[in-house]
């Protein structure tokens, strides 16, 4: 049994005393515990391999913050590396493949058949280790990357500001992107099955590039796979957060999620409307909003607690807290909506 | 006068044979020619500052390309180095300053008071220049960056996926962003309406980083300073281009401007249904498009014409055209465009 479980009600719209609160990216470099986990290890992708580790990140926040569930440490990328793709994490620049996908043949390559549970067990160890540290706390929230956003690193083999070479593949081999992103949805879904299996309680879709899409090609590129990923998924507390996707919100008020994650752009007002009680809605506080005083903060904070007018939201920014945002700051954001009285919804 | 003033007209809604074209960026990278002169030089600065070679570039689109606007060749940053804050170009890394504005005394070190004719002389000869190597064969475009993006730059110091320092600004120090912004509205007017003294016939102001604020701030700190540039020029062609501000479509179609340009995650529809026949819209094929083959492109560029519902547009691409762009390619879209029929609407 879970001791507090508002997260996991809030998801699936049961009555909650108060809003649950979490941020993305909490278990990372904005508190001193993790960067001295951090400091002790070769690198990052050391820090997602070693289920110690992990776990330990995993568990901070909740100890240091007070975060109404934890999210596991790992890395949307551990799935093409799963796929035959590997990847490294360079310093100050971000992934790195040796090898992408942008022909037939490349995609050939790919590892045809794999053993999630062989190739991911860091994860699922870790989810396991988490859970047991927990000791029924918080939720346990497991997480993959979307397949369009995954296809984007396959393909461009790296971080960039346009993805031209990913979008590129949609106009030239439209077949080649479709038959990769479904093979991606394959394995993510028995990979957040896997995680299910390993104590996460929730999941969450994180779709980083769906800004760069157009509506169309986002539809058939993008969420056409997120609801096969989601159908899998019914009655489980699932999100999907799509950044920047603001002019397909109402093709993602149609998904079969329990909840739709917002960025800062996102009108919450607007997706209200759209989705009216049938979903939860997760954010949205620009992340800037930490760099102002403790008096801004609260203010933001309950500009945006007020503008709910549905019990069906958790509280999160809406992106992932910015490195050098003060901890203390993060306190006075997830204090501000502890206090924060519902009665009145 | 003009002999092809089809972009002109369709800016002002008059009635026009056949819908205009050019494209962002199409005095640049994809053009082997542009390239060639570029190779002569120390740098991208000394093109910007050298009149007779901005000259030959902006006209090499014209010749080579047969777009229905010459658009100088410049840069936004020009602005920040004539308030008194200067900038390199590095090249494959963007733009770097040294100095910033994070603070009343940064601000403070800018020059209050300048000649707008003399520190951009070269900008206002270069279009004397191209203006008469044109010979009235096509107008020619003036541009600026919008306050905020200018802002972005003068506080960030180069380019970022976030510029979490520049919206940080608006959090911690909002009443120094307001009086940045004002003076760099103030600058920017008097530099466009010396454009329009050297020879441009329509201006279009960039906002690159529309999209990374929340709807409320956009309003606060972008439109309304674009809103105070645009009614210094009613009456011109004028186009605001507020990049990933999908969001705020329905704030930028009450501007007063004569054209709004969209990005290719903009529906036109939406776009139309809200400026009805008030405005001329401008875009927005997605650049990738010209990835594909021959006939991939001239099927994409007539879905885009086919849906337009009005005279008032301006057919171009969503952003800049990407620099390893097929020039060919470039021609198979312009050509789509000059041989569609509009006498149906």
């Amino acid at each position: 049994m879970i001791q507090n479980d508002l997260f996991l009600r809030a998801h699936l719209g049961q009555p909650i005393e108060r809003y649950p609160v979490w941020l993305m990216r909490q278990a990372g470099r904005i508190l001193p515990e993790y960067r001295a986990v951090r400091s002790k290890l070769s690198g990052f992708k050391e820090l997602v391999e070693t289920p110690e580790f992990a776990t330990e990140v995993s568990i901070q926040p909740v100890d240091l913050l007070g975060v109404d569930a934890a999210i596991i440490f790992s890395d949307i990328l551990v799935i093409p590396e799963a796929m035959g793709l590997p990847y490294q994490m360079i310093e100050n620049k971000g992934p790195w493949f040796e090898n992408t996908i942008r022909s037939q043949a490349q995609f050939d390559l790919l590892d045809a058949q794999i053993d999630v549970a062989d190739r991911l067990w860091y994860v699922f160890e870790a989810l396991k280790q988490t859970k047991l540290a927990l000791n029924g706390r918080v939720p346990l929230i497991g997480f993959a990357g979307a397949p369009w956003t995954i296809l984007c690193y396959m393909v461009e083999g790296k971080g960039s500001k346009t993805f031209s070479e990913s979008r590129k593949l949609l106009y030239t081999q439209p077949k080649l992107a479709h038959q990769l992103l479904e093979r991606i949805t394959e394995v993510t879904i028995e990979y957040l099955k896997g995680q299910l299996a390993s104590g996460a309680d929730a999941l969450q879709l994180f779709d980083s590039w769906a800004g760069i899409l157009g509506q169309e090609q986002y539809e058939e590129f993008g969420l056409s796979y997120i609801e096969k990923i989601c159908q899998a998924f019914e009655g489980i507390p699932f999100t999907v957060f799509s950044k920047g996707a603001v002019a397909s919100l109402a093709q993602i008020s149609n998904l079969s999620c329990s909840t739709i994650g917002l960025d800062w752009n996102m009108s919450m007002t607007m997706a209200r409307s759209l989705v009216k009680e049938s979903k939860t809605l997760q954010g949205n506080l620009d992340p800037c909003a930490l760099y102002g005083s403790s008096d801004s903060i609260i203010k933001e904070t309950k500009n945006l607690l007020n503008s709910f007018k549905s019990p069906r939201h958790i509280v999160n920014l809406g992106h992932g807290v910015y490195p050098d945002i003060d901890p203390e700051k993060v306190k006075i954001f997830i204090n501000t909506v502890k206090n924060y009285e519902i009665s009145n919804i």
